[in-house]
């Protein structure tokens, strides 16, 4: 697939998603006003939809265009989990952040509490959005999305890997494997089981499951690695925030540990793994593959 | 049943939550320790388990000693999401609280960061636990299950609630009906939800679901008047913390509004509807019965 297609695939696929989620966030139902409010705010302020991105092309690569309301919803509600946690991340007791994608932070615009409240919310209300049965998928498939999201979001991912990298903050060195595992955790679990949602969503077969699998976990690695030497270069532009930040605060980071050569060189590796895992299934994975050659590229 | 028949039914229940919260809150599969001492710190320091305790008490109604277990695990994982809520209350940005149950609370024991995300981690969990499938439960009743608790404790139900009462504070002059919206969502959807939880996880039938879920309803609005009441009289015993603090904070209260008095008779008149509403179901909802009534007295 080529940058010109990948561009107008993702065009299309983000128009969904926006639509999607703005719908995902409405008053009513006893929702206080200033909730609602916060919790666009927090979401709906751009970014990049890539897992969202990732459920839709997972579940196209098991069944065409079949079951992608499903993984639509699914997606949606693990981008406002990714919302939730980059709202909390940037609490003055966290990364004391006040901007965020070139504007101010949750917090910084509404006030500590809301944003504390707004970020519990997404949360919350991302599982009774992926709870909602449907006609078209079944209650098991269902609940095994639901379950897929808790565990790649809780304490034994995201969350924990949050805190770990919070405790490794400052620590004189960390090594690979341990930059490696927090990561797993405080990324790449989120994108995995995006890919895998979508999947599920599709009703994939154990075989397919496994493929996608191994190529939500390239994914995840490759994401972080790339942000890493992103982060090192310094991309005002493209991060909307000073680059360095991650090594200045003493932050676990690929360059820190393979230098910045070494840190491009293991995320190409990745990445072909990545390719290898979802080759078998044809020409409905390009998209798949395309995103991760994105995401290699934007570091190189 | 008489107060030492459903004291001596409040203990046994309460040694057997005890001990799957433990089981629930382990560490191991990549969880930081730090961040387990932390949500055990916050889920085992005490409490009187009210809402696992109803979760067991409506399965117990619907079906003799069926479906306990995952009425059990359902339950945990509300108290759980009920912990989660008091740490993050406490946080210095809401209501600044360095003390909980008579000990420091959990900001004010390991830090605000690890505060937030132990709170984070316990909410994103529970919902893990709940969707954990079970041969005896039908797929779509779990499902049910995690909609219910999300729902209870999302922006239409807990977390919306907070941030109504956040903005209540210090307004001049705060009416019945806006109090008992507030209270409906903080305190009273989730424990209605433990109801329910409990009656799914039975297996009820429609017209005993409605009947427990007007039980539940009943109950959390006492819960709240009663609770009320006591911090207006001030028992520093029972609630470890000194009284008249929420009416201080310019918060909306019961007895602001209906005075103490008047507050106590709208307790005992809202437990009536919730004592009709269980009565067709016989013996089998005895405990449910004692426990309103349990409630009804403490602030009497």
């Amino acid at each position: 697939m080529s940058p010109e297609k990948l561009s107008t695939y993702l065009t299309a696929r983000r128009r969904e998603i926006e639509a999607e989620m703005s719908r995902c966030l409405v008053a009513g139902e006893g929702r206080p006003p200033a909730l609602v409010r916060a919790m666009r705010y927090a979401v709906l302020g751009g970014g990049k939809r890539l897992r969202p991105v990732l459920a839709l092309a997972a579940a196209e690569a098991v069944a065409g265009s079949g079951a992608r309301r499903r993984a639509l919803r699914a997606g949606c509600a693990i981008e406002m989990i990714h919302a939730y946690s980059l709202a909390h991340d940037d609490l003055p007791a966290m990364d004391d952040d006040d901007m965020r994608r070139g504007r101010p932070s949750l917090h910084a615009k509404y006030g500590e509490a809301t944003a504390i409240l707004a970020g519990d919310a997404l949360l919350t209300d991302a599982f009774a959005i992926v709870a909602t049965p449907s006609r078209r998928t079944a209650p098991g498939a269902t609940l095994a999305m639901v379950k897929e999201i808790a565990v790649a979001a809780g304490s034994s991912g995201m969350v924990g890997g949050q805190l770990a990298d919070l405790s490794s903050s400052g620590k004189a060195r960390v090594g690979l494997a341990a930059v490696r595992e927090i990561h797993r955790q405080k990324t790449g679990a989120l994108l995995r089981a995006s890919v895998r949602v979508g999947a599920l969503a599709a009703g994939a077969e154990a075989k397919t499951l496994r493929r996608l699998t191994a190529y939500g976990q390239a994914f995840g690695l490759v994401f972080q690695i790339t942000d890493d030497v992103l982060d090192e270069v310094g991309d005002l532009k493209r991060l909307g925030k000073p680059g360095g930040g991650d090594r200045a605060a003493g932050k676990a980071t690929y360059p820190a540990v393979l230098g910045l050569e070494g840190a491009r060189s293991e995320a190409r590796r990745v990445a072909r793994a990545g390719y290898r895992a979802i080759a078998p299934l044809g020409t409905r994975a390009a998209p798949l593959e395309a995103l991760l050659g994105h995401v290699v590229d934007r570091a190189s």
